[in-house]
């Protein structure tokens, strides 16, 4: 078979082809494949390249794409046109492939180059005079393909599988790489498909996107309950679950087991294997990241709260467990400090903090915040140790943001609340506590201190009509959000002196977290330029309450922005990014940690900021 | 505890150490221990440092060694003198511990650099203020005992010990180190024991040489028959029974076996463990290579006899199933192409053969000859199918050089023949067939085809003496060498017309080889300097029969030395010294393989050099 030299440019990529075979076939054998819309049927007319030497005919479809003037130039459609002799191919349009992901409003583009690529190789026939080794002339092949490739490794597995991939696919395989180093090796031309996973892993819920690597395009989501929950509700109670004889075990299972099952479903439906899939990206708090590696958290679960590992890294999917295909590679997110975790580190990816002129604080509020500060400048960041108030726990009537959960509450003429899922209430989440409590604040119902005023005390003439709520309960009094008429289960629901109790400590511990941060970093409410909130509590409160109590400074309301599972999209980004992703070492090291245990005058503001101000 | 930093010239490396630490810990922990006879004990006064900066007293042991001039010039014992400020230190013998291999009265030097080392760690205690992750305060504490070592690395494995091994081992911990990638951590300072095993695997043997990592010394040396042998005698047999079902898996079972026991055998003698040992590195023809690293061998047993992977590679001992220390390492070296494999690398690098500007002729024989010519200047080999004949295979009284075999024979006054193990003999092994056709040769009692004359036609009057000795057996001439009443078995020994067809098949095969190698690459017998015979058989024959049939060119015979089991010492030379393993890479890949089967003169060379030549 006749072979004949293409040099592309820029960056004069060389390669040896078959005579016949089209200038895209050979731009994506030498890994320059672009984005044609078409697919190479030649009817887009956007795979225009510049043949600088070497004679090509016009073809019907460049005739249909092309000005006379285009063709004087040279210009040709890289799918219409064969290679029959030597050539020199300008790349007329080398942009890589983007990717776009849109948070709140805001994009977040970067070129997507993952980390684990493919690269169809045909391997040359060895002879008496040409005696190289399979794996020599594998070599050879691929640093032709392309040059960044020296000093090509591979695992002994890859070697035990070669002379029969090599040989039952009649010298044609696919290689998979992860920089110079193969991982896999597949028989024929399996280049086009490549699916990858990307984890949010937090201590309640596992969300995870099923994304096709090479066009960026998220095809599936999938979330379940993370399955440790039976062994503790927060992270404390996991880092002493993880300490008991085989609980360590037992947790790493549990989330590796869950992970295998939402990888399975995620294939299944878009009728695609487990096998396609390549590539898992994690982010997750501390505690989940350490118990996911199969790493004992216990030490950060004790003064002074430091983890076994923070930096990123890169591990076999078989080294732990989880049933993708046999070359896969999970990428997990750097940690920042103590509790802020990878996840944080996703955050940051997500909204390109590093790179803002203006200062942003973003609250990731949940049983554990955690609260970032700053711009391009600086980052600080810490953890709040939040409890568990904010998701419905240890609140009298509290429950999940699930059905029959109110959700919210309005205090206008009367008392107002929405349901989930409609219907009769069976209890409170966090953002109807959040947004209760507010309430009464506003009303004056409550004082500074967060004690209930007695009913005849009440001098707000609004909270009037909402006097005959504040009832005793069991010697204490309580506000009454719905009689036993109306509850589903036949029960009064309310708040009491103890959920308010609850609900200060959360927030005075959130909003302690934020001062400190700005005490730190000697940022002023009015240096801040928006309040980003991510993660599912922060998406679904209402600004207006957080402010009201005091969770986020009052003055900030009007900056406040939802930015949804902030998370998860980093995870992505690291997922379709191996630049990104190495970023993200840097990033994490980058911000200054605060531990507020160590702040001399936490319990001070910790305390004041238990309070309600009251206008 | 009070620190303080000590520099080291030359190299200008620099440490913190805790005060009262002596100038040789110091060095130790810096990697830059040299060998101190004594060891530290203050009696060999040969650790003698200048102190450039920083006080240091004389002590009792100083006094003892250093002369007033010493004293003045700031000359101390690095093992007396203790660390109580900031030092500026010059090491005055900072030659690297080297290594001496006696090959034949040539020496072979080279600096001791295993590829694997230890660094023993004072890991930093965390506190609120100083959150570093346990991976982080590791990386830095190493990153200050070797500045080389920079983005350390590590399996998973690493990280999940990693908490327990720090505290329990109360911050102390040695590494086990590959450049910059942690294999293996263990509580407290272990940075004094590391052993190593190289290991020979032939065909027919297993040799293993326990070595002392750290000191370069030979310990103890093991071998034991290939038990692959029961599945076929020779390499091709071994490439057939592997391609049959489960044959390879078989067949990489019974050496990594054979080699687990050797191992557990060299430990048991000299009273160490397993774990102790780190290393191995392996030499071996390619086929052996191959079946050691359970890769299928089938296309080195067709033409165009190509393999599946040459050049050197490191693989965990656990992934072979290797049992040594988990961290363990085993280096594999390169083969070169075709059935010339890892085990004449060995030998290039213990011959040093591509830095001599004198030309060498070495012959490795057996089954397989391995074939190499040249100097630094090119070096040209090839593998000739010498056949069983060598190693008493198809020789009608043939057995291996065991007790009961003849192994010398002479044709001086009468015949007078040597056994090994002495008493009466069972057989002949290839030395002694060497000679005893080589004495008929002489005395003309067979003809330049190699066939006997009949007793009355002998004309040389020499032979008169043997003539009783050619008699008529089963109907052809034979010549006797025991009767029945000399023998243990109480049959005749014989050499006869097939056993010296075989023999001069196998004598043709190889002199075509070297006959073949000399015309390629233009070299004449007066060029070359020296003849080194290699291996078992090689160690045994005797030249002047070697010579006499034609084995080895007559005009070489007083060039001939022995160098016993060089591939061997290449293995030894590759666990001893990193730098030599990674050259191998390039030695090998610098070989210009010939293939004898592609050399177009092949048949007729190889026909011409099956006769005797006659004086």
């Amino acid at each position: 078979m006749q072979e004949f030299t293409v040099t592309f440019q820029p960056g004069t990529i060389r390669l040896r082809v078959a005579a016949g075979t089209s200038i895209m076939r050979a731009m994506n054998l030498a890994g320059l494949g672009t984005d044609f819309p078409c697919g190479g049927m030649g009817k887009c007319g956007k795979c225009r390249v510049r043949v600088m030497e070497g004679v090509s005919d016009s073809t019907e479809n460049d005739r249909a794409h092309l000005s006379m003037q285009d063709f004087k130039e040279g210009i040709r459609l890289a799918c219409a046109t064969k290679i029959h002799e030597d050539m020199i191919v300008e790349i007329l349009n080398p942009k890589p492939l983007q990717h776009n992901i849109l948070i709140n409003s805001a994009d977040r583009i970067f070129d997507i180059k993952t980390h684990l690529r493919k690269l169809f190789a045909e391997i040359s026939q060895p002879s008496l005079s040409m005696h190289k080794s399979d794996w020599q002339r594998l070599e050879e092949t691929l640093a032709a393909l392309d040059c960044n490739i020296n000093n090509l490794q591979a695992p002994l597995s890859i070697l035990r599988q070669l002379p029969e991939t090599i040989r039952q696919g009649r010298n044609q395989l696919t290689a998979v790489l992860l920089g110079s180093k193969v991982l896999g090796i597949e028989q024929g031309d399996t280049s086009a498909t490549m699916l990858g996973m990307a984890f949010d892993i937090g201590t309640t819920t596992i969300v995870g996107y099923l994304l096709d690597l090479i066009s960026g395009q998220e095809i599936e989501v999938v979330s379940t309950i993370n399955p440790q929950a039976q062994y503790g509700g927060d992270v404390i109670s996991r880092i002493t679950f993880a300490g008991k004889d085989k609980g360590l075990d037992t947790l790493h299972k549990a989330v590796t087991g869950a992970i295998n099952k939402l990888i399975g479903a995620a294939a299944e439906k878009v009728g695609r294997k487990r096998d396609d899939i390549y590539g898992i990206s994690v982010a997750a708090n501390t505690t989940m990241h350490h118990l996911f590696l199969g790493i004992s958290p216990q030490s950060i679960g004790v003064s002074p709260y430091v983890s076994v590992v923070n930096r990123g890294l890169v591990v076999g999917a078989s080294e732990l467990g989880l049933e993708i295909n046999r070359a896969g590679q999970v990428f997990v997110l750097p940690n920042i400090a103590g509790f802020v975790g990878a996840d944080t580190t996703a955050v940051l990816l997500a909204t390109d903090l590093d790179k803002n002129e203006h200062i942003s604080l973003i609250l990731d509020i949940g049983t554990n915040g955690e609260i970032v500060l700053g711009s391009r400048h600086k980052i600080v960041a810490c953890s709040a140790a939040a409890g568990p108030a904010f998701e419905g726990a240890q609140i009298t009537n509290g429950m999940r943001g699930a059905v029959g959960a109110i959700d919210h509450i309005s205090f206008a003429d009367h008392l107002e609340f929405t349901v989930i899922g409609k219907g009769s209430p069976e209890g409170i989440c966090g953002s109807a506590l959040l947004d209760g409590v507010a309430g009464l604040v506003e009303l004056g119902m409550i004082n500074k201190r967060g004690k209930f005023l007695e009913p005849d005390k009440l001098t707000n003439p609004k909270s009037l009509g909402f006097k005959d709520r504040l009832i005793q309960h069991e010697g204490t009094w309580v506000f009454l959000l719905a009689d036993s008429s109306e509850t589903r289960h036949g029960r009064p629901i309310m708040i009491t002196q103890n959920d308010i109790r609850e609900l200060q400590l959360a927030k005075g511990a959130i909003a302690a977290g934020v001062r400190i941060l700005m005490e730190t970093s000697g940022i002023q409410s009015d240096d801040i330029k928006e309040v980003l909130l991510a993660g599912a509590f922060g998406n679904y409160l209402n600004p207006h309450s957080a402010c009201a109590i005091g969770l986020i400074p009052r003055e900030l309301e009007n900056k406040i922005r939802m930015i949804g599972n902030a998370a998860g999209t980093g995870a992505k980004v690291a997922l379709l990014s191996a630049e990104e992703f190495s970023k993200a070492n840097d990033l994490a090291a980058s911000v200054s940690f605060i531990e507020l245990g160590s702040y001399s005058k936490f319990n001070t503001i910790f305390a004041e900021n238990t309070y309600f101000k009251l206008d």
